[in-house]
């Protein structure tokens, strides 16, 4: 059994590793760790998990975390920081949810976390977890920057496209659409129901942080090139999910690009192309691991790409214990087989 | 592998069946019939499932049928008393998620579903399948009437206070509310989100058809005394999730009410008893086959009993795979072991 | 023109009575105060409002609302009781939409509220302003305690039934529903959409604050006799909309219920009793000042009375505003006339 | 008194008509037909008019509705070219919600709507109403083609910068989101509140009906240039509401978009330029019928202006009214008064 640790337990993808990891067959999760619930019993504070777990939440430097093979920070930008360097240094992998290990260069980071990243032999050993990217990779590391929510549909949309040299990349527009659990579980007045019920809103739009890692990997596919981007989130009154739509204008008109989607993923367990005018839709992905994928001309003339994800899943948890799956060699999706739970 | 059947599968039961046993180590779905739906395939028809399944649906008289260990059925009223004689002439175990093979008084069935129960032998020889009740005759039965959603979470709340003829059986005020998945995927005008959303009715209120189940499987916990029923369920705007208020009179003020719920289910896995002062909310079993369970006394002297379950497991399809799981001697839990979605 | 001051303006209750005071073609609103949000504009902090109003928040003790000829409170309990007696010795009329002037029993104001309400004058010439029950006192009143959400329900739907004697005093049980708008616009993690949303639960089960205003109002009807209440509300996935479902035991099976809550509320405006066997749906009041009303016997023996109002209006700003209407003898549905919004 | 007739009033539109002219000081509603529902009370069909009128649907070719001053057609494609032009000949004014009077080309029409424009003379005769845009032939107007919710949205937010030659024309991309009551009252699967809820997806991706109209009005304003248009449209899950985010490249990076628009929108009393770096959100338009725009440069290079509505009210109902009220050169705010409901 693989031995798991959780810093940061209190949060939405804190117990969506709970709730992954609680079934799969190869894990235990030994230690959860909460600076503000030391003490408390996971199945109180959770009760989703009443009765179902004798685990309590530990200080974040109890020593019980050293006894992990994995740890998994959820956690805000700037602890993975502080502390991932003390577990890698006792051969402990580590899973980063939080951004610290996303972003390659220093100044970016700094930019848009208001934060320096000092770690810069930790960042430079680090992996950018996008399974399906980087799976290579991933087998040989010990820190992975998980991705961001937004970042993983755009890449696995994009990632044939530009592989193949088929759009054109000075003019790439994203607009997205999440549920609000990206916004975490922290009070937060603009989340309450009565505020983010019945309503729709763009947000980030002068700039969201997800921005220069979306830019910096579609460079990475296009083998550095420069990218024109722009991208706009939205949020959508429900829990979970994320769609975004991709508007790309192709280099050649007449290519097949259902044939290329579906050729580029065919043995890709998590990500399904569906069929030429299905639409992808964020229900068919609720509570799983699946990236859904579609891509359709439009009369405009552009080509409309578009990728559906549960956030809290495929956009976090789910693609972290992916991660954990492939660095640990174990069928990459033990833990992740349950399908969309509809309705 | 048991091999499973479903009659009826183009509806919420049916794919819930087919996303519980998707995950079960010892079952295989082999066949999934639909009259209207015939030939084509679940997972184009489902997209959460694209990809995922091969299976195609057949038609309701396929031989295929008659090659199953066991056949659900997730058909309405009526559809069961048809057929699942044949079945068990074959010795194949069917479970009955509709109501035919529930109430055990003729007459009760033909005024409440407008419909006569012929099939006397079949009735005589079925099992009400609730599993925390009837565990052992379960084990031995070949036709299960699996129980309705809300009458699962009224027995589950009072059948320990029952047992221990603790209440006034003259005065029982159950107050359910239910998802609006219980009304089935058919086109129906009242159940749009734009009439559904937003918005709480009660519903049934001269006389819903769970009343007469709840009424007689009571009356059987109390040792064949009459009850005294008022239910009243009501509709409100969520996809899934039932909660009953039950409203009782304590016999006895100073009985210890939270020690003997307690007791009573400390052995029953898929039963959580909450901490005292704890209510149940809905979503903490979302997605599961839990049902939470509190009771608390209240200002004005009674007791209230509250339960929630997720409708279309515990109340449906989860339970006929647990009662599944104890006909074929196999772990109880097996294919039911995740716990509640949460957010 | 009336000129109207709101205490406390940055809450739901707040933005409501600015929303319908808007359309009130004799009043106008010259002050609107909040601690917090002095000096800031009111059509920056509601967006709502943008562009319509020059309003900008005062501090609550500006002199600008000596000016007014009525103030509402749209404060939390205790606020009222400290400063509304400056504005009734100025002459100037108060409606508190908080409960400071609800409750007759001094000691029950202390044990629900954990405070002593020490306006022993002010509570005895004080009335509670429930239009339609108390209409004639209204008229003359100068100090009025607006009622709650949920006993604005429970009693209009009783009102008629007591009245005549109809009913069973001794065992009225009251399951109440309510969307969240009622918990407030304070940064709440319960309330957030991911906690709230796809869920229902009881709260206050042990006891909450209108159990015993609902008591004190429906003895008042009874003549003074004792009721035996039991009162638990339950919080939907909803921003607006309350539904109270009422199960009592009709004294003569035989009357005939339908005819006289219709004969008891043909005159009023506000009250709709729906044609038999209509079932009240909170969604057909959204956004209005309506009650609608049902009764129905059961199969069970008891009679059912459910009664729906939207809780911000009818249950607060509404009801405060047609009190305002009565007591300056103006046409008590000004600024009121506004239909149910559906969907 | 304006006498107004509705023809095809059992939907959305047609209950928002409803609910809007009920409160319209100048306007009395005398007939609503409906062929479905004739004979029916319109307070039992939608009980969120009980007892506030005492109307009852008539047949479509009833004589009542020829005593109208103006004629509302709330009905699908096809029905307006079939009978507006009987009453326009008995100088009755006409006002079509659907699309058989907005595109010019005929050809377009065919092509979109699958059915031909017979009608020459009346497309000829009728104006294209957009209030803000094309006040001055709406005065002199018998015959209004009432525009499209998407198309509001979108003109609303280009105008300004189209007309003052701002931006690229060949390459606008409008992503759009709309709740679901555009899908209107018809009992349909996919727009089930468990179908719907909880997810989002794009639709009409191949191409929406919405499409051409937008190009021609978008063309019309930039002095007959061609268009560059994509177009997407997307499900969320709410009852109201509509957003488009619009991604444009201006010709001049350094022009102040900000005062353009609010000199722009000055006098208009319906659309509101919020503050610079504030966000459009539907829930503040919730119910009413003002237009709120946004505009902001993202990091990208593009502009992005955002624009939101309440479909069935500026996108629908409300527009007609504020068209009907200039056409009888009454106040244009008439019946439209009402702010958002907040929350």
């Amino acid at each position: 059994m693989i031995k798991a640790g959780i810093i940061g337990g209190t949060g939405y993808t804190g117990v969506e590793l709970l709730r992954l990891l609680h079934n799969h067959a190869q894990v235990e999760v030994i230690a959860i760790s909460s600076r503000s619930e030391a003490g408390q019993l996971v199945g109180e504070f959770f009760p989703s998990l009443a009765g179902q777990t004798d685990l309590a939440f530990t200080a974040p430097d109890d020593a019980v975390l050293d006894e992990c093979d994995v740890i998994f920070f959820a956690t805000p930008h700037g602890v993975a920081m502080e502390t991932a360097g003390s577990f890698i240094n006792k051969g402990i992998k580590v899973i980063d949810l939080g951004p610290d290990f996303r972003l390659r260069d220093k100044d970016e980071y700094a930019q848009w976390y208001g934060l320096e990243n000092f770690q810069d032999d930790l960042l430079a050993s680090s992996v950018y977890g996008l399974s399906e990217i980087n799976r290579e990779q991933i087998k040989e590391a010990q820190l992975i920057g998980n991705p961001g929510c937004f970042p993983t549909t755009v890449l696995l949309a994009l990632k044939p496209l530009i592989e193949k040299n088929l759009i054109d990349l000075s003019n790439i527009v994203v607009d997205s659409k999440t549920g609000v659990s990206g916004a975490g579980r922290g009070a937060n007045q603009a989340m309450l129901l009565c505020e983010a019920s019945e309503s729709v809103k763009a947000y980030g739009v002068s700039g969201h942080r997800h921005y220069p890692e979306i830019k910096q990997e579609l460079s990475l596919l296009a083998g550095g090139k420069p990218i024109g981007l722009t991208f706009i989130p939205h949020l959508v009154p429900m829990i979970r999910g994320m769609e975004s739509t991709i508007y790309v204008d192709l280099l050649d008109a007449n290519v097949d690009v259902q044939l290329i989607l579906e050729a580029a993923y065919k043995d890709e367990h998590f990500v399904t192309v569906l069929g030429a005018g299905i639409v992808p839709e964020t229900r068919n992905v609720k509570s799983s691991n699946f990236c859904q994928i579609a891509a359709q001309k439009t009369v405009g003339g552009k080509l409309v790409v578009t990728a559906v994800i549960d956030n809290l899943i495929k956009g976090a948890a789910g693609q972290a214990i992916q991660n954990m799956n492939i660095m640990f060699d174990i069928d990459e999706g033990l833990g992740l087989e349950q399908i969309g739970l509809l309705p």
